[in-house]
């Protein structure tokens, strides 16, 4: 179906139950990578009996100590949030994003992320995201539970992937109009982490980013540079320019030690 | 949201902690309607626990002795399948059906009915409703759980009630396309149950229905005329047609029995 490369990370589930019942959900459409993050009560007695024919999915499901870990290797990170700061971070529904998915893991590892049952991603995961996913409910009652939530996506991804003829090799509109995947290879989350920290070392050198604006300033730079959905390329570009900022940093400051104006 | 008169019938569930969980995947899209037919092992406390704040959907939840009763006013009859034979029985997708239910709903008390966890509705369950939805999945592992079905459905039905408007009262497409509800008000289910008996007596009486081929007809007579949708006015067209050919059987057998040949 085109969707062997999307991976659902759990990060720290609180209900092994849930890890199971997410399980059955993803086998139901069409999804087999599951990534575990810092379970909170793991009891793969309790998951498997959820999974009822899916447990193959939790044999195969990989553990990793932090959601950067997990994500590492993924050129698109999708966060999932129920919370009311949605619309604030932006975030799209499963619908309006699954062509999007489906086409950036032609070429791309893809990772659908979820927060604990309790409280969701929080921000500081939602920041290594770059896009974030928010599922529509009626106003009553806004809470889905964790395996529902996850089949809600997995359903939308594997429509969209049906309707991109069972393959996720043509570039849908969906791609083009949010910035996206496309058939494009994009920068790996860890590559992207390695920019943002060099960018955010530059930044602060040069007073750009201090104590009280750094981290929302770092956030939107996130938010902007996410819906991009930077190829390796591109991601070299902002990994020369933080060091080209560093750079005129350091002479800056070594010239101020000296007393004499920066070179120019 | 124009879904207050859709109501989720399950018929003979086998856990309350379903019952439970498909009352919160209701109320987390919209839907405060349950009806439970005949459950096989009903715990209240449990259902409670899983359905976390949607404990009002079940206490308000009315029982039923069986599915005829459960349904008796409404004026669309939804059942779902998950099965093979789904195809055979002309399920439609829950996308493609969710702007008939909508379109439906402003006029009519509308069903949702999901069978047993184990087996799903039998086929005199199914030949009671007008329209069968089938729930896409992947190969692999096509059996939703039963809370995860509603969801699915009641997803579908709350995106085509939010793009109507948020009200049910225009007509969409879908209506239209599939012979549907519209604004029309459409024959409850206990008069096209007495509809469909007078048929099959009078079927019977001239021959058209007996023991081989009684069911199977009926059957393909329930699919057609439910796709259909009556009206009341069309229903008593039926109901008027069911009497007069049981007139003229009778007319022929009293003939018979005194040798002489039916009346013109």
């Amino acid at each position: 179906m085109g969707l062997e490369r999307v991976r659902v990370v759990l990060v720290r589930p609180q209900h092994a139950g849930n890890v199971g019942a997410a399980a059955r959900a993803m086998k139901n459409m069409g999804l087999e990578r599951l990534v575990l993050v810092a379970p909170q009560h793991w009891d793969p007695a309790q998951a498997t009996t959820m999974a009822v024919h899916a447990a193959d999915v939790l044999a195969r499901l990989r553990r990793a100590e932090s959601l950067a870990e997990a994500i590492a290797d993924c050129g698109l990170v999708v966060g999932t949030s129920g919370r009311a700061t949605a619309t604030q971070l932006g975030a799209l529904s499963p619908r309006t994003l699954a062509p999007e998915i489906v086409a950036a893991s032609a070429t791309n590892d893809v990772a659908l992320v979820f927060g604990p049952e309790d409280h969701g991603l929080s921000n500081d995961d939602l920041a290594r995201c770059q896009r974030v996913v928010s599922i529509p409910t009626a106003d009553a009652y806004g809470s889905l539970n964790l395996a529902q939530a996850v089949l809600v996506c997995a359903y939308e991804f594997l429509l969209a992937a049906a309707a991109d003829g069972g393959t996720a090799a043509a570039a849908p509109t969906g791609a083009a109009a949010h910035g996206g995947g496309g058939t494009r290879t994009l920068a790996a989350s860890e590559r992207l982490e390695l920019m943002y920290a060099k960018l955010e070392t530059a930044l602060r050198a040069i007073g750009f980013l201090h104590r009280d604006n750094a981290t929302p300033m770092m956030r939107a730079l996130r938010r902007t540079l996410g819906r991009a959905a930077l190829d390796e390329q591109e991601a070299a570009v902002f990994l020369g320019l933080a060091r080209q900022i560093a750079w005129v940093a350091t002479a800056r400051d070594k010239a101020l030690v000296e007393g004499k104006a920066p070179e120019r």
